[in-house]
């Protein structure tokens, strides 16, 4: 039986495409029917023009290539500023709001052929009230956030790629909720210009698809390049297993993928080792809060100061708590956050990746969008992390691991979590 | 003969206010007789609405004391968003624009009790196309850029303050061909949240003023502190003069103000060294060169895109050189420039600041906005700068230098500046 278009990954639509064996209009129209089906369900989209999607794929039909993205279906994070499309930050204050341009990696990815197909749904300004979306795994349950919608039109089907971006765990934490891969590059890596800002130490633009490939392909093509990554590892990569210092929160669960996958690249001949973070690195949890507190408050200065009653009380409070972090303190937090970082290297040795949690468990109810407990510390320390998702918990959800690299080493990264994807995944 | 109100500084200014010496109401009105007169030359606003001024003047005459800056009339720079008045960003593929809200510093100081007076005129996405400011000292000569109107309104006694910002120079010489102090602070210091991004590892908020205590007052208040900052001093700084790689490009007037520098400090009784940069600082200007351009042709990916015809001949050719720096070379560029940033405690070594200069010498004619030669090191390096208005050119028009601190060490720097700047300036 074929696969249906929506079915398939980026990459092997991108081929498709590229070969005119099928047309972006096609592709869309079989992701279209996909969103119809299942949309009442699992309502992904914070906004949804078909008629407009349809226009800018058969404008790319008519066209010669246009580049890495040649007529793929894309969901762009309503935390993304679209020119064409109205931009919310998932907060009643901006309903409506027609920003005058794109974000600068919506904007690249358009030259790139790509298709915008809507806007996804985020949390309140990428934090912690949930939207409507819901986990299409199990509709009880959240999809995890605050890459919501992003990251469950991805894993059912309605789109092979979406924008993300992670300020404590927004990219991995929906990915493992979703079954997804979710790739958060070093920062620095994407450009950030028309993403809403929320902390300028910590926002990083992320990538969420059904493949290592198509992350890596993704990814490329925001930044502008022109041809596509070399995925192929030479070599077999050293693994360090990380527990991290927030170990007891993870779950049965996650204890078992762990456990699960120290099993199965062993057995696949991977050099592994159990790595042990230094004492210093259990205070990064308190220091990223207090970082991101310290920051949210400045940056939703406007929207704190003249529309609180519109923020929900969740940030009300965590605004306030940002405004009791001191200069001196918040100054003292990125200081550490500097030292950890220079402690990297030493603490990798040899190793070529770390392996870690990415959540607590599976995706809790969705009156929550989970703990980003297991993603804060790499996002403060600014590293590439991969969310690969290979295991199921006790109750049937998707569970997995991060993938964690040197700071600018992405594509070393992106290599090693494409050669160890297979193998964790045999059971 | 008593100094009229906008001739004050602002931290006059503000005792004044506090004391209710003066209402909110009379130093704008005095601002804005100030600018009635001298606008047709000077030219120094984008957008003014003197009506809605008064307005938010008096309502603040009617309540509490708000902050810091209570009641003080500021210039907002037209690269920063405000939710009142129009944003251009310089540009008239933004003509009219109406953001949804303001900057996060413009908020924070509404809420310290300012006033905003108008948006003053930038350069094109704050980059080298001329606005139509002129400098008021010699309205033939160029103000300097990007934050042209800002300067030449504080110079010119308009306003006392005026928001500015740094990807290359566009603080520091402006503040230089003005005649103003110009702060520049550490990196990552004030929120850049709701400011046109155009380089992230680059782009800095920056303050202009009369007066060293004006720019502190100011950054302070715009990162939300509840208290003045105290620049009383203690001790004498040892004060390193470095005229960098870049000294072949100082004119006699920036010569002259160094040797009277090194003159008059030394007989102030100011420990002073003569400091050469290591041979690897001659490589910053090209990196910061190639690291402004290549961010610059993805930050303005969806002008660049959707409307080619409406950027000036001079950007367009920055953002085709942008797009030929690779992503490789971009990383070597940010490694290079982590490198040097860690040179910067065993440069100093037990020096307290460095002086060096703030531009090539006196404003050039109103065609340019003069060569950022002087300013892109630093901005790379992310240091505290602070631009120190002290001496005239051979011409008569404004010449200074800069001091420059260790990075965080934001206070200290300004503590500095303060003391040296009568030292400075005694003839």
């Amino acid at each position: 039986m074929a696969k249906e278009l929506y079915q398939e990954d980026a990459t092997t639509l991108a081929r498709m495409l590229a070969q005119r064996q099928v047309t972006a209009e096609a592709v869309l129209r079989s992701c279209l029917a996909r969103i119809a089906e299942r949309e009442p369900q699992v309502q992904a989209w914070e906004f949804l023009d078909p008629e407009a999607a349809l226009a800018q794929a058969r404008s790319i039909d008519q066209g010669a290539q246009r580049g890495l993205l040649h007529g793929l279906p894309i969901g762009v994070k309503d935390l993304f500023d679209t020119f064409d499309m109205p931009t919310t930050y998932g907060s009643s204050i901006y309903t409506g709001q027609r920003p005058g341009a794109d974000a600068a990696c919506v904007a690249i990815c358009r030259a790139q052929g790509a298709v915008m197909v809507g806007k996804t749904v985020t949390t309140e300004f990428a934090t912690f009230k949930p939207g409507k979306t819901r986990n299409p795994h199990r509709t009880t349950q959240t999809p995890g956030g605050s890459s919501s919608g992003s990251a469950a039109a991805v894993a059912d089907g309605m789109v092979p790629l979406a924008f993300a971006s992670q300020t404590a765990a927004s990219v991995i934490r929906p990915a493992a909720f979703c079954g997804v891969v979710g790739y958060k590059p070093s920062y620095g890596l994407i450009n950030r210009a028309g993403v809403k800002a929320l902390s300028d130490p910590l926002d990083t633009i992320g990538f969420l698809a059904r493949s290592v490939d198509d992350v890596a392909l993704f990814a490329a093509a925001s930044n502008g390049e022109r041809t596509a990554p070399d995925l192929t590892s030479s070599g077999t990569p050293r693994i360090a297993l990380c527990q991290t210092h927030e170990w007891p929160h993870a779950d049965e669960d996650t204890r078992a993928a762990f456990a699960h996958s120290e099993a199965a690249l062993d057995k696949a001949g991977i050099p592994l080792r159990h790595l042990q973070l230094p004492l210093l690195f259990s205070q990064l949890l308190q220091v990223q809060k207090e970082v991101m507190a310290f920051d949210l408050a400045r940056s939703l200065a406007d929207e704190r100061l003249r529309h609180p009653a519109q923020l929900s009380e969740g940030l009300s409070q965590l605004l306030a708590q940002g405004l009791l972090v001191s200069t001196d303190r918040h100054r003292a937090n990125l200081q550490l956050a500097v030292s950890a970082r220079a402690m990297i290297p030493s603490i990798l040795g040899d190793a070529d990746a770390m392996l870690a949690p990415s959540a607590i468990g599976e995706a809790p109810g969705a009156a929550q969008t989970g703990d980003p407990v297991f993603g804060r510390i790499w996002t403060l320390l600014g590293l590439p992390c991969v969310h690969l998702p290979f295991f199921r918990g006790h109750s049937g959800l998707p569970v997995g691991l991060q993938l964690i690299g040197r700071h600018g080493e992405d594509l070393a990264l992106l290599r090693i979590a494409r050669s160890l994807l297979p193998m964790l995944a045999a059971h």
